[in-house]
């Protein structure tokens, strides 16, 4: 990672503030000594969280004001309009100046995004940017776009998020030929609404590795490296298996609490059941990307404590790393001229 | 239950045809003394599969010949237009004849609600059928609908899952307030789609028990007793749910079988687990009802097992004693009346 630029961090979104982006900053900045980072926020505030942090850390570590925030419930056109000197808009504003490689956030979903759009614009051949993130699998991971950021999309936004997927898995994962699965009820050709057939098409024509339809139980059966939906669908999708894992877990619990024998029981199997609650783990797979835009911005879950938040940090150098924005417009301009060519 | 009329079985249809229907039909058979059932297929067939079966639980099944099958890869037009004597059909046909009070297949869905559609009509007030199961929860269960009949829907269609719904908990559940959520992708009124947002209204303004949006991750927590959402992202959700449930359980027992010391835990572990395995078992949820058609039909999960088909069966003989469809009829008359009165 080039350490000229740092990450800007939005150090008053999200539930936590500033009580879990610093101690994540911390965290992150000991694990990868050329890392630099520019925490936004209230300067007072943000220069008393840093009291007594080690000087080689500190001096990795730089303080913008910003004189206010975005609340979990603004409206996205009221943060965008109105709160302009907010730390979501002026950590977006670094990346767009250049004075940041990347920006993370962990608040409000829909503002990040307007913000992001206006501030940063599309990359050439996006009409909307799409959220994703990975999701555990069978055999390793699955990122599945757009988790909520269109609720209604055209043939047309589908094809481009599997674009844009498939661009970001062959970046981050050295995949060179990622399987893109379009979400469907069914895997007949006569199955789905209209918008999902002739996404269908377009993938079919295109020098993606399509491999057809998958159904909601594939997704986590790791038989696609890229998992294509409407917004609507994947934030459903996607808060759905999380309440599923929750209901699970807590069964497990009440299950094992059940007597002496059982309590037992449950503390003997505590190592193999935390070998798997990590590997489900939410918090491993907090940090999703904002993708299609001119410049990289990672949205952390609101709730996201230091241990999630370090991984939303992680997952933007990784992304600064590999030049995501770059491989995504080498591979829809790759289409373009394909499409030109044929 | 009326013991009066049986309750028809398509025998050839699903995965397994009558090697699950008739295992499945002779369990239910021994449980309620009262009822009757029709097995709906090849009579040569069926009267091999039935040699040996006691007397007095015989006497209680009768067989109707049929000398098709619908295919799962059929085409519901096909189904519906060419296979006219195929054992979905016939078993239709008695329903509506009011030769059985209900019926049952485990085969093609398209093609089920196709016939059932084209034979049974829809209910007056009900645009299309949805199609809904009761799915574990915190506190008992909960209905979602639709989880696939109808994969674009209006407001006005999403208003009518929710009445039906509804109707369909009050009869069952003996839940004379069966609490309404929409599915959505926020609890904000800005969130969602058009479609969502208008339904919202007209709920609203209802007389239902409507408690607002909810989301993916609260159909498992017990917040509503129906979840009403339109076909394609119900059946996402829901396969993506037992994707997930899937999952878990492939990795628990991996995380168990470790080593020695994790597989002797995990023996022990057995009967908790178990007892989660039980409470989430998709067989015990087995059996979707074809809500808003003028007759009981249910569907059987393709690959049912003869525990799960039992299951299907049973919701049939519940739907029949609580006249479910009557009940749609009343709460759909009941809001006609209100609107002309308001």
């Amino acid at each position: 990672m080039n350490s000229e630029s740092p990450i800007a961090l939005d150090a008053m979104g999200g539930d936590y503030g500033h009580a879990v982006v610093v101690p994540a900053a911390l965290q992150v900045l000991e694990e990868l000594p050329a890392l630099r980072l520019v925490l936004v926020g209230d300067r007072a505030v943000l220069e008393s969280a840093l009291a007594g942090v080690a000087g080689a850390v500190r001096a990795r570590l730089e303080i913008r004001h910003a004189s206010e925030r975005v609340e979990m419930d603004d409206l996205p056109s009221h943060a965008l309009r109105v709160k302009k000197d907010s730390s979501m808009r002026v950590a977006v504003n670094l990346v767009k100046d250049a004075e940041a490689q990347a920006c993370v956030s962990a608040g409000n979903t829909g503002a990040l995004m307007a913000i992001s759009r206006f501030v940063l614009k599309t990359l050439p051949g996006v009409d909307r940017p799409a959220i994703t993130s990975a999701l555990p699998c069978a055999d390793g991971h699955t990122y599945m776009l757009d988790l909520g950021a269109n609720v209604d999309c055209t043939a047309r936004q589908l094809f481009q998020f599997a674009v844009m997927g498939s661009a970001l898995v062959r970046a981050v994962d050295n995949n060179s030929a990622p399987r893109v699965g379009l979400l469907n009820i069914g895997e007949e050709e006569n199955k789905g609404n209209e918008q999902v057939k002739e996404a269908a098409h377009l993938l079919a024509a295109s020098p993606l590795n399509y491999i057809g339809f998958v159904e909601g139980g594939d997704v986590y059966a790791g038989v696609a490296d890229v998992v294509v939906c409407d917004g609507f669908v994947g934030n459903v999708a996607l808060k759905t298996s999380e309440g599923v894992a929750k209901f699970i877990v807590q069964n497990v619990r009440r299950e094992f609490s059940r007597n002496l024998f059982t309590r037992l029981v449950g503390f003997a199997a505590l190592p193999a059941l935390k070998g798997l609650k990590a590997k489900i783990d939410p918090r491993r797979y907090n940090g999703a990307s904002l993708l299609g835009l001119q410049g990289i911005v990672i949205k952390s879950h609101g709730g996201a404590d230091a241990f999630a938040f370090a991984n939303a940090i992680r997952i933007a150098t990784l992304e600064v790393a590999k030049a995501v924005p770059d491989k995504i417009r080498d591979g829809l301009a790759g289409l373009l001229v394909e499409r030109r060519a044929g």
